[in-house]
This record gives structure tokens, C-alpha cells and sequence, in this order.
């Protein structure tokens, strides 16, 4: 009865639905994205696109355009990416999502994604945000790592206000005087905005702690407190990944996330989203 | 088979436990410790006593000497409280945990209480925690809201060093930029903490958001990423509690609480502690 | 003697030029920049103008395009406002300097600034920086909020690598856990990089304090802390200012600003940057 | 005229001075109190006491009980250095602040010392504040790292409300995500408390910033912004210091900064505090 009662207060917390092809965000079933930081060559994102397949991930992820602090550190394929990044996307069959850092690359970067990401850097940049909201992709906005949630949903009104409605907002950690993880992860904000905005709300538990020994236990945290999904990095090798091998999980750390995933999706009622 | 290595890891981050009268922190069995922010009078008391141990909770909470940033607001019984903890202590029959905010209190508070409370403001009173270390009671300590992970470590080394190896840690909420939320719960670090020190360790979910509607979500999380236990308010009527009402649950919601976290523990393998 | 060893170390702080028309920053003078936040018509922008240059400003600011966090604020007049700024700079003969925040603006914005100012939400988009790296104008570069000085200092880089190394500094005040000022300026952080890249720095006192009543004494400080200058908000009527208006220095407050200043310069043996 | 307008504005910003001995903090005269991080033998603090003096400043510090976040580093003599501190205080004829940790200290302290140090990791041990508010000697309340303004007003408050109202109060730099430098300085959050509160505001550039060579700096930044004294560590070897060394600075950078601060007072028309 109790249970019921509360299960009746949480369902108002709905959440309106964003498709993307054959993906549903925030409908009941959980969404897992996963895939490699950038892409490498061809070979390398083939490989790891099947793996995150067989494991059960919804939908791919993979740099092309990559912002990097250090201006001398590998900052992805570009356009010579392109191809082959919708080469995998077709062999695999399953939606890509890929980060748009210049306004300049939406046409083109169009051709290619089913969705377009806006990293933690460009939240802030309205230029590029109200340019996303003339397209009719859906986009895949991740918090600045100093936004506050008033920031991050006034954000998210940039792309809508120009008609885009199909927003999905993604926590990827905070910045903090915290320095033995690389972000704070903050699921209570991630709730807040949720419950807020009403739009489909994921974790980043890759970029959230840093770590890779501390990506599942976020990712089961994540399930279980109500988020809608994961996007979460994965590598063949991560100790010889071109970017962010630390927190990186191998094939076998992907599995035993997705193993032990379901039955904490199963204590809370909610399928793990399955390919169709 | 995957499922097993990975379990095998985890179990590499077994926690030394610390036992607290018939309750083990640290073991197999998740702890939670439920209560008012303060003791008001005996009666409040007894009802929430007797509330959160029919819900399940292995331990009771309530604060006799409060620190509270404004002087002009109520800052517990004091020693007029410590009677009435007592009584209702013995009267439920759960071991009882409570906060010391001076070492001149360690005498008389110990003779009411089964584990020393110190609090987030006192984390870095290193005069409280090496007179704590030379007690024979366990210590319940609070990460300072400031308190970088290795600056928690090491004050529980300042008791520790004393001769007082029982310990068990609390993450209750940093602060951060964000002020959506009361504190932004880390749970990142609660887990690093944890295992690297081999300490249990618990969340707050009441002071960690600040929020009512965000504790049960947050707890949730804390069973599913491996936490050992929960710190919880909780107050028959929460909208006239004299202090931390906003963020108390209420009987139906402490109960909501319990039943939801019983399928979420099963789910990591892991049983909820029963009273003996 | 003492003093002539201190000043000896300290001149080994000394910075590398930069040049924008007949303005020296991070020469023997201090450089105060002053104007309005927004241009918001041709009228407002002359008569601020003219008010900064008579009170001793060596350089007119002025924003064209804002960014704005709500989508529904005033954004700046845009393209609209490209020729009245032209034409109150060139009645007034001072440079200019307006912040860029798309790319493709660069080569119609570039016909009427003196020199680019990168955002605070921009110090991130190195998209921006590199191509403001391959034209001949100067770039004043203000910190990201939330930037550390090393992921400043790497902005700087992604600006000089493409070959352009006429790049100033602005501090701006960074965000902390304090609410009660809107940014935390950060003089210590401002002279760490100006000792370590040896570029000019100068502080931004209206929106690293978000008060009116603070800015003075903040540029008192930087001007004897050793900044190189400042960029200060102007408008002839602050409690109508379309943005920013709380921060801004009504002309009364400017001139006092500016007689304040001279002394403190002095004695710090510093002059002021004159107008030639 | 404008100079007198803007000067009547200020003057309505003045403090209720505070009487320590000889000392008037928050009077027209800017006071300087200078001395060791701790104090490690009779002759090391002698020999500080008299270079201090010499160079200038009106009051001295030396630390008696240190709290250490390290409980393995030196903790200061303890009550083996009451006696030593009483005998060079009398001896130099400057009144004395020492840091007191534990309310039992206040007895015996209280003989030697003229004035009570809070240090930042008891400004919210309200505790140790209620009893230093029943005492009659001045108390130095240094501002939490982490502590909001509005929380500094309100330990102040619980000074007061006890009856003891002379409470001088210090920034010393709050904790943020910066980590190039210790501590950032906040000088427009101590502009803001100093008129708000109307009690004296001094600086402690030393935790401020952490960095030797920015001690002067901000000393003069904040002595030029309006604030009413300088809280600075010296010592005679900082190489070889037993706490804080990398801050300190020596006797010749002690006497350079006081060199460099007396036109930047002269600038702001503030005498510095002269000993009688």
C-alpha cells in the first residue's frame, strides 16, 4: 500500500519520452550508450562497436572532433572520421551519437549521427546551442562541470526555444575542491533536473569519477536512484587508448557492468532498453 | 564466470567491520540508522524509536547537543536530554549513536550513548578526535563538508592513532557551487574512501541533499554502489521539527524507504541487518 | 638597498608587451579599458565614450554580441550594432575592444574591434581560439570561471600555437562555494600566471565582484598587487542598463575610480597609461 | 569634489575599533602582526620578535598548540611553550596572539596571551566560541576555508551574544578548485564582512595564498582595497622551519614588504600603526 502510494509520487515525475531511431530516453525501459572517446581508425571502433553490442549497450558512442586542454594531445580523426564512423554505425546497426564542437561541422556531422553531443566545455556556448536547435536531431547535452542546474536548464532552453524539443540531458560530474577523483559525480542534481525539466537524464560515470574501478558501483547508483541511462566509455586496450584510458572500461569491465546492472534494474522495475 | 571475477575484485575491498553492541558495520549486512536531527522531549523520541524499529532500522539517531550556525535557534537539550535518550534507548532496545560537539561532554554523554557522533563542523577539531581515540567507544565521523578525501583519512588516523581503531566513516554531502541542493552528496568519494581504508562507511542522505524528495533515490544508490549503511532522519511530524525538517522523512516515508531498499540490497547480494 | 633587491626580483616578473594601436599592455603603464556592457544604441555608446576618455580610460569596450545564460534576455544588438560601434570608436580615437562568440563573426567583427575579447563561457572553445589564433589581431583572453590557471594558460596556447602570441589576460573572478559577491576574484591566481607566461594580466573588477560598491577597492588592489590594468563596466545610468547593471560605475563612480587610482599607482611607481 | 563625495561614502564603511593593548585595530591606523607559524624554542621566537619590531610591526604571533592535519607532524611545544612566549612577549613589550584549540586552554593561555587566535578549522566549533565569548580578551576569529560570509557574520554573532564584542576577524583565503595556489585570498568577500559587520578586517596573505613570493603582493593589494591589518608569517630560516616554511618569509622579505607598504598606505591615506 505504502509502496504503492510512493511509486504513485515518483510517476509524477515522469519524464516526456525522446526517440532516437529505434531508442527510447526516458521511457521505461534504461538506456546504455557506450563506445570509445574518440575513434581511432576503423578497425579499432568496428571492434569495440560489436563488443558494447553483444554486451547489450542501446546505442554507440565515439569522438570525432575532440576538445583536448593540451593543444598538443590528440584531438580525433575530423572529417577524415567521418566515414568511417558511419561505416561502423551501419555494419553494427545500432545509433551513433558524436560530439559537434563548431557550428560549422552541423551539416556535416549530420550526414553521419543520429544525435548530436554537446560536451561539458560548450554548455555555455548559446552560438552553437541555438544553431542545434534549428536542426531536427536530437541532441545529447551534458552539464558544464561548473553549471549550476538553473544554468544547465536555461541551457537546455537555448536549443528548445528555436523548436528542438528532443533534449537529453546528461551529468558527467562537477567540478569540486575534490581532487582524488576527477569529478564529482552528482546524482542529486542529476534528480533535481530530472524531476525539474521533465527530459530523460543520463550519467557519465566515465568522465563523473575519473577511475575506472569506480564506474560500475556509479553506474548501479545511477539505475537504482531513477536515471534514465549510461554513457559510458569503453576500449579494446584502455592502457594504450589515445585519450582517457583511466577511466576506460575493457570488454570484460563492460559485460560485468551490463551482468550486474540488470538485477538492480529488476529491484527497481525498469528493463534494460533492448535492441530491436 | 565474468560476473565472478569482477566479485572476486569487489571482494578485495572488504572493510575491517566494527561492531556496536549486537550491529557489525562493515560486514555482510547493509546498517541503517535511523532518527530526529534532535531529541525535543521523551515522547518524540519514543514515537520515532519505535517507528524506525518496526520499519526496520538496526540503530537509532538523535542529536542532545546540536551545533547550529545561527546561535539564536535551538540547539538541543543538553544535559536535559541525556535522561531522556537514555530511557528511550533502553526502552526499544537498539544501540544508540549521538553527536559530541565538546570533550568536556565525553564522560556523561558516554554513559547514554553506544558510539560517538562527530559531526561535519568538528571533523577537523583534531583536540575532540585524539580524546575520542583514547575513549573505548566506537566513532561515528563525519567527512567535514570542505574536507578533501585525504584530509578525512587522516583524521580518522587522529583517533586512531590514540588506540581507538573502531571507526566507521559518514559522507554527508560536500559543498560545492551548486545551491539547488543543500550539500552534493559524493558518493565517488565515500566509495574511494572506503576502499582505502578499509573503514565502513555510510551516507546521509538527509544533509547530503538537503531535500526530502531526493533521500530515498540517494539512498537507493548508496546500497547499489556497495556503501555499508544509511544515516537517516527521520521525525513524526517533519514540518514541525525545530531543526532539519525540510529534509526529514516521516514514518510512511521512512517505511518507503526500507521497502524499497530491501529488493535494491538483494539485488547487490547483500541482506539488510536485522535487529536480534 | 633591500627595497632595490625586492624590485630586482620583481622585475624578473616582467611581462612581454602586447601592442593594440597606440596602447602598450604590460608596459611600465597601468591600462584601464572602460565602457558599457551591451552597446544598446549609438547615443548610449558616445556618451559613455566620451565620459571614459575624459576621465582617463586609454581604451573603449563594449559588447555587440552577448551571451546571455536566459535565452530570453537581452542579447546585444548583433550585426545591428557593428557600425555604431565603428563610428563611436573612430569619433572618440580610441581602440576598441568587443567579445567574439562564433567563429564565422570574426571576419565582420574584425572590421570594427581593435582588438577580440574571448568570454569567460568561451575560454573552453578552442574551436574559437585557434581560428582567433590565425588572424592579426590581439586577443583578450578572460579566465573560465571555473578554469584552473593551468587550463588557462593552455587556453593561451591553443590561441599563440596557430601563430598568434598577442594575447592579454583578463581575471574575471572564478565561481566558489560563496554567494554573497556573484564571482570570487582571484588576485593571487591573476599574478601566479602573469608570473608564469609573463602575458599582461588585467582584472575585471565589475564582474569578479557583481557589486558596484566593491569595484573600487578591487582595482585599488590590482593596481598594488602589480596587474597590469583593468576592464571595467561604464554606463550613464546603471539601474537602466539592459545587463550587468548592479556592477556597473555610474560616470561620478568612474571618475572617483580614476582619481583613487592615480596615487596608488604612484606609489607602486606606476604611471597611468595616457591617450596620446 | 567628487574625491570628498566618493571619501563621505567610504567614511560611512568605518569599523568599531578594537582595543588590544597599545593596538587600536580597525582605527585610522593599518596594523601589522607578525611572527612564526609556531613557536619552536625561546630564542627562535626571540630572535623573530626582535625583527619584526624592528621592521615595523605593532603586534606579534607565534603558534603555541598547532593543529595539524598530519597527526604525526609537529603540533607546536604545547604548554612547554607558555612560559617561552610569556618571556618574549614581556621581553619585546608587543601584545601576543596565539591560536587556542580547546576551550581547556583558556585558563592558562589566557595568561599570555592578549588577544585569542580562532583558527580556520574552529571557526564553526561554536563551542570553543561561546567560552572565548564569557572571557575578556580580544578574539582574532579567522574566517572558516570553506565557511559562506554569511556563516563568518554568524560565528562573530556567537562571540558576541555571550557578552564579549571585541572581535577582530581574518581572511585567510577559502578553498576552491584551484590548486596552483593553497588558498584563494578572498579580498571582496573581506570588503564585504568588514561593511557589513563594522568589525575590523585584516588579511593572513601567508595561508592566503601559500606562496612566498605572492605574501607581498596581496599584502599590498589588500592594504590598498581598505582593509585594517596584515596577519603574516615570518621566520628566520622558512627552509627550515617546522611548519609553513614555503609561506614565510624571511627577516629581509619581512622588512621589503613593510618597505613597499607604507606608500601604498600613504596612497589611501592610512597611517600604518606605529608602536608606543
Amino acid at each position: 500500500m505504502l509502496k504503492f502510494h510512493h511509486m504513485q509520487r515518483l510517476a509524477q515525475v515522469s519524464v516526456r519520452p525522446v526517440q532516437v531511431g529505434p531508442v527510447t530516453f526516458g521511457g521505461a525501459a534504461f538506456v546504455v550508450i557506450a563506445g570509445p572517446c574518440a575513434i581511432e581508425s576503423a578497425g579499432q571502433f568496428s571492434r569495440i562497436a560489436a563488443a558494447v553490442k553483444a554486451a547489450g549497450a542501446a546505442m554507440l558512442r565515439g569522438g570525432i572532433y575532440k576538445l583536448r586542454t593540451d593543444p598538443h594531445s590528440f584531438e580525433g580523426l575530423g572529417e577524415a572520421g567521418l566515414a568511417k564512423a558511419r561505416a561502423v554505425r551501419d555494419e553494427v546497426g545500432m545509433p551513433f551519437v558524436a560530439e559537434v564542437t563548431d557550428p560549422r561541422q552541423i551539416p556535416v556531422l549530420g550526414e553521419v549521427v543520429d544525435m548530436f553531443q554537446v560536451g561539458t566545455r560548450n554548455m555555455f556556448n548559446y552560438s552553437l546551442l541555438k544553431e542545434l536547435g534549428r536542426t531536427d536531431k536530437p541532441v545529447l547535452l551534458k552539464r558544464g562541470f561548473a553549471a549550476r542546474l538553473e544554468e544547465w536548464a536555461l541551457a537546455a532552453e537555448h536549443v528548445m526555444k528555436e523548436g528542438n524539443s528532443r533534449v537529453v540531458l546528461c551529468e558527467r560530474g562537477i567540478r569540486t575542491f575534490e581532487t582524488a577523483t576527477r569529478n564529482t559525480p552528482d546524482l542529486a542534481g542529476a534528480l533535481w533536473i530530472q524531476k525539474r525539466l521533465r527530459l530523460p537524464v543520463l550519467l557519465d560515470p566515465s568522465h563523473g569519477t575519473g577511475r575506472r574501478e569506480l564506474v560500475i558501483p556509479l553506474a548501479l547508483a545511477a539505475a537504482a536512484a531513477g536515471l534514465d541511462g549510461l554513457l559510458v566509455e569503453v576500449h579494446a586496450e584502455p592502457a594504450r587508448a589515445l585519450s582517457d584510458g583511466a577511466q576506460s572500461l575493457d570488454f570484460a569491465g563492460f559485460a560485468a557492468l551490463m551482468a550486474r546492472l540488470r538485477p538492480v534494474l529488476a529491484a527497481v522495475s525498469r528493463p534494460l532498453h533492448a535492441r530491436r
